[in-house]
């Protein structure tokens, strides 16, 4: 395990607070233009540095691998995303399963696709993997714990294993090639999940 | 879709009751072998005809590509696993999970990882999983379909989307690697859906 990897979260957050806004968002930028013209098969570290007028060890000073930088373009572009709040958990499980198969019927499903193919693979790609899949799980959680908070779920439910639980069905969805026509699915799917979740 | 596509499946399955069983097996073994001696980086089509003295011609008209071929062995390398059937949804949820965590800890779980990953890019590939996954699916879903003859499962209940959900969250365990140490979260996850389905 590396230096890096035992800090605590809020000492990592504060290296990316250190960093030059403006070359750093420069970076983001080219990786995405790269990735919107070429698609996951164009993106290359070099290509970005060329784009970008930046160095490559200034891209990996902030970036341990490839991998690491496209997924942070790839969070960048799901910010877009509305965040569910309709009001019940099964509503909120359904709003998710569907704007997400939504995002990625478009380019974004093709990177995150390959993305996890190259992870089976590639040790850094992996971690860059598992790294963004706790962030993002733990994000997710918050819609369990926010139905907890109004006093929808039962307090004992594991928030994390359930939104590990969402997010494994839209992956197995999309590496399987069913983003479209899968409305009965998700809503199947959000049914149940909620229903194991309530009080 | 091609013609075979649209048959029955009781039609397909006369299909491979015309096939010559020796060379059949024979073929099936070749091919095992080289994936336990090699992995899935030295399995090819030509290496598994040499091995089984059979002609690449052969091996095509029962399996339409490498991908068919090592999906059908890694089906053979499953049948060892137990069937779960401890009497609750729950138990039989955490059963499942436990035992294809287990199963994927050993090879069988690098060479699934490879197909998933080369059906993101490989056409033929991608076709073989899907027909795998809509196999396996309703497979597991009699997990859910005798607890619905129990009495302890909602009738309404969706049991392909609900055994669509539990092997999709073994992939996830599977894609991420976090394949060992996982309990807690298995049995949070069954918890969650056999909650969500009982009566």
């Amino acid at each position: 395990m590396n230096e890096l990897s035992t800090k605590d979260p809020d000492q990592r957050r504060s290296i990316g607070a250190a960093r030059n806004p403006e070359s750093h968002e420069a970076i983001l930028e080219a990786a995405e233009a790269i990735l919107a013209e070429q698609g996951y098969a164009g993106f290359s570290i070099e290509a970005v540095a060329r784009r970008a007028k930046a160095g490559k060890p200034t891209i990996y000073r902030w970036w341990p691998s490839k991998a690491h930088l496209l997924l942070d373009v790839y969070t960048r572009l799901k910010e877009n995303m509305l965040e569910p709040d309709t009001g019940t958990l099964e509503g909120d499980f359904r709003l998710f399963l569907t704007n997400l198969l939504q995002f990625w019927a478009g380019a974004p499903g093709g990177v995150f696709r390959s993305l996890i193919a190259e992870a089976q693979t590639d040790g850094k790609a992996g971690e860059a993997l598992r790294e963004y899949c706790v962030d993002r799980v733990s994000h997710t959680a918050g819609l369990i714990d926010r139905a907890k908070a109004r006093g929808e779920v039962r307090p004992e439910v594991d928030s994390l294993a359930g939104s590990d639980l969402l997010s494994a069905f839209a992956w197995k969805l999309l590496l399987t090639g069913r983003l479209e026509g899968m409305e009965h699915e998700v809503e199947a799917v959000a049914a149940i999940m909620a229903r194991g979740m309530v009080r």
